[in-house]
């Protein structure tokens, strides 16, 4: 158990249902004097939050953090940053039937198979909602590896069930509720989303994260490595299946002349290996793409058992986005965010110092 | 740093280099009472060992494994076990080139970058040598697993190249020096590899483990999900770029409806979601796949600089496999059982009993 | 960094300072299933909360543990819990001498010096005050280890300026304001604290806890050995510089034929050990004591320096408690419990089950 | 279970039992780049090593280590370096006794009730000698902290039975076989080890460390605490009951007024604080004291009971040393070098530079 915390030396340890009274996190390990305020919080809060358009659930929710501790008149002081962001949104709703039922695709199931108990009102603890928190937490490392090292972390919509997109404009991501690069495929997202939206159904989603100006050498071989430990970050984002770093699963079709980025003294000539060489940075952009699951929140009535064991079905009513990998990419960049940052600490503290001279390319 | 342990209940801690004098372990919390003997870990070691065909390489060493603690009268203790193996193919070599050049695709760059200082022979600790160890402390979790709960964990090849494979026939599996689970696909994969040999250059692959009779209510959400640590066991195999659970990157093209794994009383009617449902086990067989690169130590020469930053060029001579992934097998079982072990062990600590009935499907 | 967690198992993490808005702090790890609510650990709380008599300081807070989740319908669900106490009473005062002035004893400078920048209200995070979520998060480990093991944990005062206590009553501990299990020795604490107001002064103390009903078994060799574990807790108390385990520091001056404790069929004879041997609990009462240095917050005016470097001298006003012993047996026992807890977690997960039939004496 | 590491950053991982064919462990975490050769670390376990005089046990045993990787021409890498001790002095000897019966006062119960199976050959796992390997690792943590900041760790005997040694002389420790700073003393102590010789009894010992050069700043609160780690790291010695930082357990009895350290622009004026303020580093030396119980290994007969339960009695033949506590301070140093060098390295990330110069008195 004790399985609620994400870092070494930038541990982020986070509480919270999705209808409980507040969710919450304390941040452990950011270095002191860092400026910080609830505003640098909230901006990738309101980017995840639910409701900010018609594509995602309608569930409103101001979704305001607060800090509680760990700030002093503006800076980080070097102790443990306390976060909440109080529920608000908790109407009374009947909940007999998630109760009682077992929601095909849910954590319903295994979270009753293995705690006996489980709070099941919009999920409990298994929940998406709890996921706002690691995107407070994110916010910090984000800001401070800004300020730092220059480091900027972005992430994008790659695919949506047959939508692909490969064409990469930074400018565009933020001008549509996708977080689409690619203008010309935000109608067949769009029309995508509304012929879900009639069928009841729902769609999986790729996304992608890239961190640029990253210094060479953060990793610890050989299980702490870099990518070792993105994976697990991102592989433990709700409804993710599957994680790659730079070329992916299609070096399982390249050949070694192809996939190597040769070396010159200009820089790396190409970046298959997605800025990570050995489990050690190298001063690329680190690149890393994630698939999600389709939400199994459809009203298209799956069967299923109760907790009896008896047959039954189910359809889930309510407010659901259909496709969740949209609201995945701050969650997705705050994870990443997370990782580098406590790569950071643990390399400074055994190599005194960092490089911040990266490679071109 | 300090990132050479994984787990927290059952960790495994190794050190060693390529052409040091030994490689060895430490496997801290296997429970006391479990009959052990070089024999039990020996078995998977020949497995991965290279040189068992003329498929993979030349480089022929015992790789005997020797327990010097943690064992009395053929049972484990409860205390520590220490692993060694001796590296017996220390051959002296000229090593000038690849102690001046950095190799393009290895991790030279990014270790001489990030310590000052490395071990050059045959890339050092970089070296797949290492996952020797872990596939030895591996095989301790595989008998502990097998013996306690009946837990099964087998691996196979299941993409090289372009040839894939969609057959698995377990009794095929050892059959073939590729793991390969499809007797039909072998002649193809073996034109591939002696065309490869003829090019000088290598080739990526995909392999597939799975886990049966796993207890539902294995992981830990929020970070230490089943998943999350998963992906992070196998990220961290040497060359693997992209990791799947189930269905992995197929999700983000499918519909709610078709991937929710629905449930009768009989058992779940499909294993979309891999046996993982909000990062604890469904009772279902664990489904894992990895992508791993196409070695870079290949004949085909590449662009490169030295340590002086200059530019030069580099090729890879000596006994290398065109295929890394075939032998990675046994090492990606290995850390599946690490996993699994560790989950087992976590899990028990919190919740007294493990159900061992599985549900069906 | 990253240091406000303890516990592998069950991981307790704190964050918040004296006159912050709020304290709180995650419980991670806590099985599902036990009743939980406000109350249990309401009760704790008030014993180390000040103002309680006019022997500790006059500070008047409600301190009202609030739970915001982890719980459901009364039962903890096995996921994270959740608390926060509000800081009803930030006065605004003048904080301009200690925040230029490092008082002596205190770690103003210490913390000047390892981050820079500090919160000087009433010491910030340095603060005894930091304590009160210790005591809440003991709580839970109380009631668990009460309930499914009997074990039962109690502390008392044994030594307060030369007023040495011998005599153990534990129905009289609760009777009066010091934790004296001595009712002849009440008078005498009553002189020496009133003694101490009127010279402005403070004294030191020595604290005994006992755990009784312990399972055999508990604690990890070689490192993380029971004793070795609760010396980090204990010794972790703000003001404590020392800890022994059983006869402590007696035992320099004792024999082997004196010290260990022999054993019968009925059980063993002594116990000299304090309940741990080789690391490990016997079933034994497991026996504690430590000794807390006098707060210097005191009116006797001290030489120190300013953030300048610059000589000057201080005197600390406001409400002070003349002995912070007094209030530290609430959490001296909540610190046990949490070591206890965690251990007991770590036992179970690798040996399946605990004994609880215990050995006499 | 896994409790056989010590530290984070800085981390050690040991196994081995008395007579089983090896010591070995791992450090994981060490900095590259420091000059190391077995003769580096044989110094101290040449100090530690039994048989050295006629005062210790007559075991003998050449105790060499022998490094097995982590090293590249007589540098660290950055990498785990692994060590190994071969157990050359495994005379078969019957063990039938002590197979069967629990000697008093030793881990023999402890070990049989938590695993159901043990190593009783010379007390497998819980002998003192697995020490060897702590000093070892010690011996890295000494040189890097010696080297690169300055920092140096000794210890002395203070107390051995009723000899107390008040007068540290650092010249003297290594002239004489107690490590007895006073000279005048050391007649005293050859009496009191001579008498107990012939009554076949064993005496405690009360040891001093001491940490000069430290730099302000190390330590992590809440819980992680410079002071809290060294009491877990002294308190996991054999045979150790009891820790103390600076004044210790005297400061029950003191008052504010006289404890508190004032401060001058010329430093501190005492150091009653042992070098520790609010769990952080002061910048003045450290100081730990410890108490180690006095052996059960005599030849005075003690009942016990076997295991079945009956009662019987035993004694202790063979060689033993009849105060443990004079071994045990290379042991003590090497402690304190451990927890000093993690500290130093997590200052070092989260915080950039350390400060190195260091106040006064």
């Amino acid at each position: 158990m004790a399985g609620n915390s994400i870092g070494q030396h930038f541990r982020v340890t986070t509480f919270g249902e999705s209808h409980g009274k507040a969710l919450g996190c304390i941040i452990d390990g950011c270095p002191p004097g860092l400026e910080l305020s609830e505003a640098d919080l909230q901006k990738d809060l309101d980017r995840r939050r639910p409701g900010t358009s018609r594509y995602t659930t309608a569930r409103r929710e101001p979704d305001e953090v607060e800090i509680l501790g760990g700030v002093f008149e503006g800076q980080t002081t070097g102790t443990s940053i306390g976060l909440t962001i109080q529920n608000t949104d908790q109407r009374s709703k009947d909940y007999s039937e998630i109760m009682d039922k077992f929601r095909p695709g849910h954590a319903d199931y295994t979270y009753h198979q293995k705690y006996g108990v489980r709070d099941y009102r919009g999920g409990g603890r298994s929940s998406a909602r709890e996921t706002a928190m690691r995107v407070a937490a994110g916010g910090i490392a984000k800001k401070y590896l800004k300020q730092e090292f220059g480091i900027e972390i972005r992430g994008y919509l790659s695919q949506m069930g047959d939508v692909t997109i490969d064409k990469v404009d930074w400018d565009e991501i933020e001008n549509n509720p996708f977080f689409c690069p690619d203008v010309d495929k935000v109608d067949a997202l769009d029309e995508l989303i509304r012929d879900l939206k009639k069928q009841g159904d729902s769609i999986g989603a790729k996304l992608s994260v890239v961190a640029t100006n990253v210094p060479v050498g953060l990793g610890e071989p050989i299980f702490d490595r870099l990518d070792a430990d993105i994976a697990h970050a991102l592989m433990g984002i709700n409804a993710v299946k599957g994680v790659e770093i730079g070329d992916g699963f299609a070096v399982a079709n390249q050949k070694g002349s192809e996939h190597r980025d040769e070396m010159t003294p200009q820089g790396f000539k190409s970046n298959h290996a997605g800025g990570i060489l050995g489990g050690i940075s190298s001063g690329q952009d680190i690149v890393a793409s994630i698939a999600l699951k389709p939400t199994s929140s459809i009203t298209v009535p799956g069967e299923t058992i109760n907790r009896k064991g008896e047959a039954t079905s189910l359809i889930t009513k309510g407010r659901h986005d259909p496709c969740v990998g949209i609201r995945a990419v701050p969650i997705a960049e705050a994870m990443l965010a997370i990782v580098l940052m406590d790569h950071l600490l643990r390399h400074r503290g055994q190599n005194h110092n960092v490089q911040t001279e990266t490679p071109k390319i």
